[in-house]
């Protein structure tokens, strides 16, 4: 199977690239580093990406800028970074890649738990999450050939101790578990699901 | 009380403001007419309304533009309707409009079930919708001196059988089930809530 990481040069990617490069052909897309270059805010680049990629079988996100801060200050333009980065970035990778994609392909996002648990200053982050997860669910029955498309939704990541203080009572995912939510995505018969961690 | 009401002009406006207006000082804000005139996809607009308004005690928008169309063709310039008009709109009316309500004043805002029930055509919707949806979660933690916030979240509404066919088995919500989802949101003491009719 051949599959695009894009993210694959973060913490979450790296593990993921070298879990599925042992059975798979994996391409490593990042902002810097990795196969392929991406600015995943830029359609263009998303399509500059495919087209470099040529035809796959499974697309990995874990790429997610969001604006992290005090609630009262918060403007618009704080909040673009969620919406250009980890919701609309990840739509359009959809968008776009679904013109790329190999018949039964899947779409695998992140999306994380702040959708319905939110945390002090992540409310663009719960946005974010949220308008995915519900682009994924109306994405599964709009998509054909049989492409199916989920989200994987993490809490604190395990590798992300600075971010604990921000989650009080919430036990981090391991990293093995992240992997196991994607590969039930991509190796798995569901589509519209989130899978929560 | 005193009730801004974004997007008085329209079908759901204008039933609420009939509704609410024999018991409460309702102040009519539309993209035409109205008593004051807001463009929501301008968070300068939004300000000038506050300013116009006054101090209040609870705010309702009905206001939320997305783009409806097929899925295949969709780009990112069509999914802008939804995010600059139903999502960023409302979270504007909120963060703005922090600094102007009265303690313990509301924010009841429009949602709608393809967060969760996609049709086909509506994409833009469902992600605009269940953005909302999470930062309604992730404000009722931040909001301070008693300020509330909820989401009000109907099916296709009786008023618009042009949208029947897109929603098949869906039975349509009455005017009277929307205004008593709004009348829960604001006469009610619960906050961080979907209210589903």
């Amino acid at each position: 199977m051949k599959i695009i990481i894009v993210g694959a040069t973060g913490t979450m990617g790296k593990h993921l690239t070298i879990a599925f490069e042992k059975e798979h052909e994996v391409i490593k897309a990042a902002s810097k580093g990795g196969d392929i270059q991406v600015d995943i805010t830029s359609a263009e680049s998303i399509e500059n990406m495919y087209n470099q990629a040529g035809p796959f079988d499974a697309l990995i996100s874990t790429a997610g800028p969001t604006y992290v801060g005090p609630w009262k200050k918060m403007t618009e333009k704080d909040f673009k970074k969620g919406i250009d980065g980890k919701m609309m970035g990840q739509i359009n990778l959809v968008l776009i890649g679904q013109h790329y994609i190999n018949p039964r392909g899947s779409f695998s996002l992140i999306t994380g738990a702040l959708t319905h648990d939110p945390q002090k200053n992540f409310a663009n982050a719960s946005a974010a999450n949220g308008a995915v997860e519900a682009f994924v669910r109306a994405a599964a029955i709009e998509l054909e050939n049989g492409i199916r498309i989920n989200a994987v939704s993490p809490t604190v990541i395990e590798n992300s101790p600075h971010y604990f203080p921000f989650f009080p009572g919430d036990i981090p995912v391991t990293m093995q578990q992240l992997e196991f939510g994607f590969r039930k995505s991509i190796f798995g018969a569901n589509t519209g699901q989130v899978i929560r961690l």
